[in-house]
């Protein structure tokens, strides 16, 4: 039984949030046990920060009151998602091994008084670290309450200090094997870097000027490998006292510091916080890409949404709120996107600390407010979606992405800085959220054979065998669209040489000479039809094979490509040399879906609403301000209703309904 | 007789400024002297940047020609406000010594070069500062000039280093008793933060994120007491020598570091350095807010204009100057308003120097010139308006303001940085200036009996006894308005959990629920009237007890009660619940005034005319683009010209008028 | 036979561009060679940057690659610009002697990983440096490739460590002789700043708030000096080897952190590199003063354009591309203003390192492309243009610009920071250009004599020698035009009391009392005519002899002079006392040319046309988007085609005609 599925088993659909009871006095527990059953609350994050509570002083050991609190739980038959408390280490340890603090590119040391504060590379760090998981672990291990390791938090540290460089030194020989590889890869005969000993490489700090991307590159590849083998080196401590828990930690999204490919693949649940900002109107489909990038990560099974907030968060600037239903909206389109359970930060807003202004499942104000009630009322309602757990989200559309290649783009000194991995990964998903076609988000080498559309918005660093892929899987009758800038460069970051991509050229048919960031709005036209406009970025291309299905109007361009489409072998291969405003884009893929033989789950979708089917169930959210009609096509019964109907149903702003055929 | 009087007392009003000769060859100084008696100068600041000059090298003395400017001085009737040199040491103290240098708080020292450059916990610095301030006082005490004394300068300096953090842990050490406090305090069961010793302790320092809130509001308390510490003891050091000449520091008006309602209580002359900036529409109402604070500080009592512009300032990136007659208003609006004295940085503009482009009271160009006409003609007018001296500027109305309060609400991660102290107080301050309502700037715990109206803009953390007393305040007959998000945290920065605002429920009559920051404007409703719009801010209330007087029209808030009016006892207790436009505010604020019984100096005062009764005079100041007439309501005399007149006064642009009834 | 003279001689003009075999196999060097030789290419810079392949370890020597490369190039025909290798030291320098690595104001050090890492003071750096280049001219003298020396690359490293404090102060006590002198000179009574021992002093570091302007203005000095010693010093070894070989260095045009008049005199050829904004609409104008300024550097010789762009850079934020044809533009147009050789930063775009996304004159797509294509075909048209080389741009209008005035002018604490020096040279340069009116720029000590016009758009600070220069050549029949806060501070930056501009006063027959940085637009009207607007800036001005040609209308400048011209001596002398806007600045421009009798190149020049004479040839070179129709005033060839043809020439957008009269 894998991951997740331990957990779901028995209990249905999991539902609770972060709970900190170190923060309040024993009283208020009882009451947060009978609060947490009446709002259906069935698993609970315990001791993420608690390190210095565990361990007051440096070997000391208090573990009394979480003895208490695991029992607690298990007396109200809540699971417990026992966190080691690694993320922050007590104040004690920096105060007397400041070694251990972390140090940014300029050389200023981070304190503690914040959380975080710890060197990834810190063998003192990891010695400590490692004992209170061990004694977590042992302590533990068989508790009732035990259901879930959560190792660490929102892993992200950083640090240039030297004994980070030391373990930079060492990742680079494993990589390099001699220095003259690492000579070749990072390019040293520029600008006169050239390495004569191991010694003398450092991670990349502040300089006088543009450091060596290639450099930077593998220290962004360093800096999450040695996260993850603290990862690691930690999940084997609670494998070995408990190997049938399984062990998870908690990813931030679209969060650029890890590469979540590789994490992922070292977990036994994927889990992800998720915090959409309520005043960004793309917040909905941001939030699917991440839900279904989650759903990647853990090949397709359900996971864990660890983090979401209530209410309104306290880390932005303006932190607006979530008006009533949003909560649920929210919550339901992650479960419908694959999510077997259902988290926030956290159960009880706190008094103190940095956070006391971020929402909870229960207020200041206590539990008899508009947004308790909400909590409480999902909580209710997730006992009559349980059928949905462990269901898959089938997919026939491909969105590649990789880590590498969006650290390889974002170096500076690019053609443009406005050309962004992230945003254009967002570009490529929207017509395709737009339309309910459900999208499966895969690595650069995923296995395609499944996939209808294959689309890559931009593999600005692509490897041989991966460009190969693609072709391959153009050529044997699929669909790819690839989105400018792709096949730039190879893994060590230098740029291909001959016309570009060089190593999808065959592929597309088609190929440039020159990258033209552009100076404002940029004319294009359909061969066939209408005009349209594109920003930011053009390419001169040339056709080879390819036919031109939309070219530029104006200036030095006009009459150039802008839009490829080739009949690559037994398929078709589009490529995009430029950002089309997103009309035109969803115009591309409407075609690439033709193309593809692929249609959204529902056939006319209003502005604003989301659909997208999760085994039996399809799930219909309406992000929108106005009321929508959807028909689904055939007499359906709503989960959360109970209602029956055949034809169209009616969405109000922010309602959901959750569909099964009905027979 | 009280700290000013001393001074104003045979001289009538104080005139005056900054005098450097030190920056001049001596031939200048008896052309000082004649150009000062011209203009009516009767005091000088001198010596405030004077220590190397004074201690050339370490240890060494030479007072010479300081004996020589203090004759002259005093052979020219002229007052000397004599500084303590000690806002920056020599050179040769950073040298020899550079644990004297403060360190900001990412481990960056700064270096001499420039000034301030002191570790306000130093004791190395405290021992040579307090060395030289003895044989200041021990040489000048008895000195004919010696008139008042000046310690240090615009305090406000700000240490991170080690010496700092040792006298930040005597300071908690004192506050807290015990570390098991200040944990329970810092609340640092969150994140971690738990201390097992005291020499754990830090400053906020660069962190990896947000920094314990309560550790950065003691932090600013120990800020403000560290340098407060310093000041009295250079004071006492004065007071041992000279017993009878009071001492004073110049304040920063709205100055966030210094806790100026704890500093006032160690002076005896509450003096105030002012710099409206010329660009800014507002300036007029925000320095007549300062003035008003000044008062406030002074408690009641006259205080002095130590420092102001007679031109541009050199300091912003974009200086306007002041247009003709532009210097007299300024300078009469602070009289107006209980300045004793009215003195300007600097006299006589400096060649050299990172202020060579700050205006002075001689220009460059010499004193046949615009600026210093203006000058001498303002000096000489003063000489009429004697009888204004010490006279009080008596106010019904309270506007309440804390430091502790201010520094509580700003820190990071708050539901909305846009929603700032300062600013609340100048929106509620505007309207009463608008119409000429007297008001008196008072701290938290202020004695309230004596005022028909108090107003509250933001108190976000108030202790319990100053709530009590607020709403025993409302309960006995007065009239309270509060504005919102206040009452939200105690003394320690913790959330007052429950409905909101919790110590204030009982006499506001309404509670809220939650905080909502607004994405754009917000629309309400007077219920007996028209619509107004909100912004930034809302909050989830409901009345109990109070009635609704405005509401919410639109989106998740529509009908619930922006505005509230409830009749506490006695008394009556408004609260805000949102940030309404100006022209709203001013609406709440005329029926608040209503409420209590108050009414302005003037009957109708047209726009950008101030009005403002001190003594027997009423000063009406025009800081608009247009002529204005006002009728001050009866026969009177204008003391600036002589004239007497029946019915209303004219008045140009920047005109004042000094009315005294006429019988 | 001078500078650059020696190069052109016997091969025409020079056109190439930094080669960087190094980065690539050694079978691509033989393709380059034959590329170059069918693009024209016939100078090279080779090894800016190539320190650590030559010296891969301390002491140890790699010339075997050099040589091959200077053996082909000599088979090629293609002459060398050798370049020391000591812009960038190899890391292990920086790692067996960090000492050596500079250190900003902040006291971060700055590591290896990019370049420049060096300390300009080090004398460790020094030696090692000297070393190489030791080495480097004894092995290359007489080598028949080495045509030019090339030292470093863009000077411009600063550091604040503690060396350079050393340096420092050494360069102090040779400027200044005694302590006394500089505790005067830096006004060091201004708070308590004096010094009292020469280990006192350190470079400007950060500080509390605004640093003494004397001492930065001296660091900026030093700085300059600094590296200007480093260059003196490999020049005099590479003398020593190679007496007949010239040496530069290339300069970055208005680059602030050099005094470009202080570096030329030490140089045997001028040279530049010049990046154009494609974004940027005045990108022309700026280019062209950039190019008059370094054949004023020149001593009006000819000058050498050592890199250009072939196409985008890399270093903006969002790198515009050359449309086509704008390479020839840009290129012909330093050709046309005294340039004798045209060069590319790079020949072979980099597959690898921090700019391998700069164009080059070889893409990555290879030399079938567009951009190659452009190249080659401009390599081969300068072959027609070879009598140009060696020839004079003869001008009557002087345009005065100092390095030690710009310094001064921006230090922090002026009345506006909107002021600037290099704006305000463009400004006046600008609607000279489009006249058509050649220029040269000048140093503040130049000698006047041959010119009809001096225009000294800003010169903030000025010696007492220079302003009775600038006055005796206005007295003695000149036509000088003086902008706006000019002869302020002596070159100690001490403001000169009295009116200003207290040294032209007499010159100028006006002076002013005070400076108005002004809110907004500002309203002016010509006394003959009509109004106009300027801007940012005013002074309140009398004439004391001139004539107020135009003044001020609105506000308290009302009827105060904005522009006076005064008839000094045999001479006309004007001032112009705001930031008129252009329109008003070209009409003052254009009153001044009429004093001085100067008229531009061609009588009627469209916008966006520039028209320049560089011997016999007349260039017109059209920036605009439109066609243009120029007549040159008689029958005339065109060069560049051969043709020949009376009346107006037609000059599409980006096209140049290079017009020989025809007889």
């Amino acid at each position: 039984m894998s991951g997740l599925r331990r957990l779901t088993a028995g209990r249905g659909l999991l539902f609770g949030g972060d709970y900190n009871p170190e923060q309040w006095p024993e009283e208020v527990w009882a009451e947060d046990a009978a609060l947490m059953r009446d709002a259906g609350v069935n698993l609970v994050t315990v001791g993420v920060f608690s390190w210095a509570r565990l361990e007051p002083e440096p070997g000391a050991r208090d573990f009394g009151w979480l003895d208490q609190v695991m029992d607690l739980m298990a007396g109200a038959e809540i699971a417990v998602d026992l966190a080691t408390p690694t993320a922050s280490p007590p104040p004690w340890l920096g105060h007397l091994q400041p070694e251990t603090l972390p140090v940014d590119a300029s050389g200023h040391r981070l304190w503690y008084g914040s959380r975080n504060q710890f060197c990834p590379s810190s063998p003192v760090y990891r010695e400590r670290a490692l004992g209170i998981v061990r004694d977590l672990a042992a302590r533990y291990a068989g508790h009732p309450a035990l259901a879930l390791w959560h190792v660490g938090n929102e892993y992200g540290q950083v640090c240039h200090c030297d004994v980070s460089a030391q373990a930079f030194r060492a990742w680079l020989e494993r990589r390099y094997g001699g220095l003259d590889a690492l000579n070749a890869a990072w390019g040293t005969a520029f600008w006169s870097q050239r390495y004569s000993g191991w010694a003398e490489i450092l991670p990349p700090r502040r300089a006088p000027y543009l450091v060596n991307p290639t450099q930077s590159l593998d220290w962004q590849r360093f800096c999450s490998d040695a996260l993850l083998d603290h990862f690691r080196a930690e999940r084997d401590v609670l494998r070995e006292h408990t190997p049938d828990i399984p062990v998870t930690t908690n990813f931030m999204g679209l969060f650029k510091p890890v590469d979540a490919w590789r994490w992922a693949a070292e977990e036994d649940v994927v889990s992800n916080d998720c915090y959409p900002d309520p005043g960004d109107p793309l917040a909905p489909a941001r939030a699917a890409l991440v839900h279904d990038l989650m759903r990647g990560l853990a090949g397709g099974r359900p996971w864990l949404l660890m983090e979401q907030a209530a209410g309104a968060v306290n880390w932005r600037p303006h932190n607006l709120p979530k008006p009533p239903g949003q909560l649920r909206l929210e919550s339901l389109q992650a479960l419908a996107r694959g999510a077997d359970g259902l988290c926030y930060f956290q159960w009880r807003a706190s008094r103190f600390g940095a956070e006391r202004f971020h929402s909870a499942m229960v207020p200041h104000a206590g539990p008899d407010t508009r947004l308790h009630r909400e909590v409480r009322a999902h909580g209710r309602e997730l006992r009559g979606l349980g059928e949905v757990a462990g269901q898959p989200v089938p997919a026939r559309v491909a969105l590649v992405f990789g880590w590498e290649s969006w650290w390889a783009l974002e170096e500076p000194g690019r053609p443009s800085d406005r050309l962004r991995a992230d945003e254009q990964l967002l570009a490529y998903y929207l017509p395709l959220w737009e339309r309910g076609v459900a999208v499966d988000v895969v690595p650069p080498d995923a296995d395609l054979g499944g996939y209808a559309l294959v689309v890559v918005p931009n593999l600005f660093l692509v490897a041989d065998r991966d460009a190969e892929a693609l072709t391959a899987y153009a050529r044997g009758g699929g669909t790819l669209l690839v989105g400018p800038f792709s096949g730039v460069v190879d893994p060590d970051g230098h740029v291909r040489t001959g016309r570009f991509p060089a190593p999808l050229r065959a592929a597309l048919g088609a190929s440039g000479e020159e990258w033209l960031p552009a100076a404002g709005e940029v004319g294009c036209r359909w061969r066939d039809g209408d005009t349209f406009t594109a920003h930011t970025w053009t390419e001169l291309m040339a056709a080879e094979g390819a036919e031109a299905v939309a070219e530029f109007t104006g200036g030095d361009l006009a009459c150039r490509p802008a839009v490829l489409r080739h009949r690559a072998g037994d398929g078709v291969a589009w490529y995009v040399a430029t950002l089309p405003e997103p009309a035109a884009l969803a115009e591309v893929m409407a075609r690439a879906l033709a193309d593809a033989g692929v249609r959204g789950e529902v056939a006319e979708l209003p502005p604003g609403v989301e659909a997208v089917r999760r085994g039996e169930v399809l799930f219909l959210l309406n992000h929108g301000a106005a009321t929508a009609r959807v028909d689904p096509g055939g007499r359906c019964e709503d989960l959360l209703t109970g209602a029956v109907a055949d034809g169209p149903v009616t969405l109000p702003p922010r309602a959901v309904a959750a569909l099964r055929r009905h027979t």
